[in-house]
């Protein structure tokens, strides 16, 4: 109640591709706002009080307002701050943006997880076969430079995590050959001077990918 | 490319819930189109040529455009017809309503299903037990008639499997002690002219629940 007009929050775990996705909309924006580091072990009051439902980050808060669920916090910034536009402003082109987005939410981002970090094969190898379907389909969906055209857009910030998989982190999940414009595109995103200054360190990545395998392994210890 | 601009073509099969969503928003903006029924046993050439990824129902075809997704979908009639809005105009609130939409997708439709559907008792007691931590959350969310306010809305559209399934197949996810808000919204909102029109009729829920059980079912039969 007592904000001001732009009081912007941005709670997060650096390393996870849902939060770099939110601070790439808002680099793209050219949007200040105070970042705060949550821990997922130890999950703060504030996460807890704007996130009630699911309890994850990231979550923005903008004048008290909190939004969460990365896809839906970057439609939030596109409707707020019109400049700069994330999603194209034809309706076909944005309903064809948001299908690709849900279809990377649906279709890739746990198989890719699980392809770089399952430790058991037989579930890595059939991890991996989903993700070359899918990753199929966006190969071929790829006409220009990056899936915006010409400049980053709505599918691009949505499949942040596979560069951050293959690039930053080192773990390669496909080759030139396999998926070529695919693979041009991870090193053109991932160096690209708006993607590159928000995305984590190795060391940060390693750190949040430790806490995420943690997770996904079989609970064999008590 | 022959096409007049307002070529509209739905595919769809009576009783999906997806569909039905389409043809509420459809109804809502009073927009005439031309539906065509498919056969998910034997899918039809154009579903195949429209949604060559998902290979699902419903598709909205403008002028040989495809849009595939139910909400994308709705996202795109919002977009391309502009009066009688279904998302909120406040940038927030249409925050808030793609939350809830996303929401009950991922976590109220399955347990939905197999709450009604299930033979297993034990997989059906546990579906039954995460439907009412989501619809706690729901019934919560549920500040006026409809989760639009007075008027049916994004998220109150996004939510009709639950009258589907409570109203007219008469199988109740729920009794009026146990969500007494939400009860009285699947009445509410089943009635509403502008859904009853467009809502199957239990003959047509009937054979689409029965090919739906037929593929929920262990595969214990050649």
């Amino acid at each position: 109640m007592a904000a001001s007009k732009e009081e912007l929050t941005l709670l997060g775990v650096m390393g996870s591709p849902f939060l770099h996705r939110v601070q790439i909309a808002l680099k793209l924006k050219g949007i200040e706002y105070k970042y705060v580091e949550d821990d997922l072990n130890n999950k703060s009051d504030l996460l807890l009080k704007y996130n009630p439902v699911y309890k994850m980050i990231p979550v923005l808060v903008h004048n008290d307002n909190p939004i969460s669920e990365s896809v839906v916090i970057l439609e939030y910034i596109d409707d707020a701050w019109k400049h700069n536009p994330i999603l194209p402003s034809d309706p076909y082109q944005r309903a064809q943006a948001r299908f690709w987005a849900k279809f990377i939410d649906d279709k890739c981002v746990a198989p890719a997880w699980k392809s770089a970090f399952m430790v058991d094969e037989t579930e890595k190898a059939k991890a991996k076969e989903e993700l070359f379907e899918a990753l199929g389909f966006l190969e071929n969906e790829l006409k220009g430079r990056f899936f915006g055209g010409d400049e980053i857009g709505f599918v691009d910030i949505a499949a942040v995590f596979i560069p951050i998989v293959q690039v930053i982190a080192g773990l390669p999940l496909f080759s030139s050959e396999k998926f070529p414009k695919l693979f041009q595109w991870c090193q053109d995103f991932h160096n690209h001077p708006l993607v590159n200054e928000v995305l984590p360190t190795k060391d940060q990545l390693s750190t949040y990918f430790k806490a995420r395998v943690q997770s996904l392994a079989p609970k064999n210890k008590n």
